[in-house]
């Protein structure tokens, strides 16, 4: 994937933090670098992105961003090689996501170039802040919001594209108890869930919290019409191995494209491990749970890297999942993340020098 | 409805705008008065409202509000009376709605009191910004969005609660077309839709610029299962006339339970109008206009009080609604308006004095 070169300005931030983190203990997405890539949409275009030191935005208090969630984004990681080489894993995909997400939102799409050369500068800038601790990684957050003002519900006129980093731990911490949810609902048919945008996510915080004081770490949605198929996670696709199959739900426009999940498809065809893409009905969970060819319930997204389930609830039944040696959890888990790190060869083309 | 009085600190804007504003012509929301409202949640609870010059909020690039849409709003509109006279309408149904919308979106409630004593002490201060041109009134925009950090996608830990005004015109200039949908859908079962929720418009934009493209204003949304039944517009319930009877489509999880509606639905009982609260399907109106039962559409809402429809369009057909003497439309309208400018005796306790 070739991009034009582009003169990207920078303006150093005056000290640095990185001396106060404390990367043997880093949690998720709350310690932030020096710098952030910012491009403005104004008067019809995005102009071009500059490097600034990681600072506050200012904002009318009518930008729609507070008004009508206007809003969407990516998560990416960086990893860095025992040589100090940098990498991405299938970054362009993140980027066609991001505009895919922006028409369904009415925001302007974002130029492939300002992205990728713009995330590519900041990497570079920030590269001693990818941590080299096993487990931990760079997490990469790309967002536009609607910055333009008016309380007229239509789209707003001026938008901010950033790109900011944060050093960041594992996902989960544990084990991985999850909770089938029939009553609440992540997105409807026609709506918005196939976008990675802002609401999908607000919307999921109470049902999760109500699943949370019961002891479980995460909602896997139903459909909003039967509530008989299982569709993905809060942040995560979920993947399901009856016997030797692996099965996953299809995308559709309530599920998220997940570039993990892709890849697991990939790497699964490539092993020779029978795939089926196809609705998995609760009631076909429960029954290979209770005749025991449930052999691995997993969730793969770029946050949660691949996070084996240990118990599904479902109306206030636990089913637990056996453990299974030589899991197809562990296999994808090894093959992608030595993709992500150099590690091994990457047949696919994944892997994204910087 | 009584609230115990509060003391609300304010801090006055050194100048006024408000002699810079055209009063003769005021668009939709986008012109703002010179103070605002604004409480601040943080370590599990809401500051005291305080009064400040209207004026930019500055937040972090990692402000959940950014990333997961994570904010509600309420709309409201403040009347002068010819004896310059202040009036609200239904307001504690707007604030109790705030909470409802806060419940489902994970964001803590606002005490009432700060909501209705900030917003009366609010009004006491920019009262002179109340338009008198008949169809202008002052918009009100109480909003809470999460202003707390960090990328994980969770609820935030501090909050912003803001009150600010737009002295408005019109919200539609003109005749309604609308379009009824049946690819884009607005809400799911078990979703957010009844909840005034931002991620729920930006959802909206991308389709309803689609109808625009063709010509209509407002899309009309059908449930996102069958697309069979029409449910509401984009920022008003609908509804239907067939021979006498009035029609409105029952409030679910999937629609917002508009203050207007059953304001409306409250006047007709009052006025022996017959009225049916159920499904309405597609099939329906489009066999009613056929044989000319169809006699009116409207939309109702704060900012769109009652908007006649003129023209539906399905399936690239266009459906002209008849023009209709003594239109119960305009009755409504009449009627609501006449309680909301203190101009007719208000037998049902909606208008409250500030
Ligand atoms: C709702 C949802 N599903 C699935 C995923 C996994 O997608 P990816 O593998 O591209 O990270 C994510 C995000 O990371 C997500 O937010
Ligand atoms: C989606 C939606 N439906 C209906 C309405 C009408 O509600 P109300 O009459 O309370 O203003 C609104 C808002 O004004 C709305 O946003």
């Amino acid at each position: 994937m070739e991009t034009k070169t582009m003169n990207i300005k920078v303006e150093k931030a005056k000290t640095s933090k990185i001396g106060q983190v404390d990367f043997d203990n880093l949690a998720f997405g709350n310690v932030f670098t020096d710098h952030m890539l910012v491009s403005n949409y104004k008067n019809g275009s995005w102009g071009v992105p500059e490097i600034v030191p990681y600072q506050p935005i200012t904002l009318d208090p009518s930008a729609k961003i507070f008004h009508y969630g206007q809003s969407i984004f990516e998560g990416m990681k960086a990893y860095k090689d025992e040589k100090d080489a940098i990498w991405l894993f299938r970054p362009m995909d993140n980027c066609r996501r991001l505009n895919i997400s922006a028409k369904r939102m009415a925001i302007p799409e974002i130029p492939e170039d300002y992205f990728m050369e713009g995330l590519k500068a900041l990497l570079k800038l920030e590269k001693d802040w990818i941590p080299q601790t096993p487990g931990s990684s760079l997490y990469i957050r790309p967002f536009i919001f609607a910055s333009g003002n008016g309380f007229h519900a239509s789209p707003a006129d001026e938008y901010m594209f950033i790109i900011a980093f944060a050093p960041s731990g594992a996902y989960f911490s544990g084990k991985v108890k999850v909770l089938i949810e029939e009553k609440y609902s992540r997105s409807a048919n026609g709506g918005v869930g196939f976008a990675k945008a802002g609401g999908n996510y607000a919307g999921q915080f109470y049902p999760t919290q109500l699943a949370v004081d019961k002891g479980y770490n995460q909602v896997i949605w139903t459909d909003d019409n039967t509530h008989e198929y299982i569709e993905e996670a809060g942040a995560m696709n979920i993947f399901v191995r009856i016997n030797d199959t692996l099965l996953t739900a299809p995308t559709s426009d309530r599920i998220l494209d997940g570039i993990t999940r892709k890849s697991i498809l990939k790497i699964a065809e490539n092993k020779g491990i029978a795939v089926e893409e196809r609705k998995i009905a609760v009631s076909e969970l429960i029954e290979a749970a209770k005749d025991g060819s449930l052999k691995e319930m997993f969730g793969a997204g770029t946050a949660a890297v691949i996070s084996p389930i240990s118990t599904f609830g479902f109306r206030d039944v636990d089913y637990d999942l056996p453990e299974t040696p030589n899991s197809y959890a562990a296999l994808f888990k090894k093959r992608i993340t030595d993709i992500q790190y150099n590690r091994a060869e990457d047949n696919f083309g994944w892997r994204f020098k910087v």
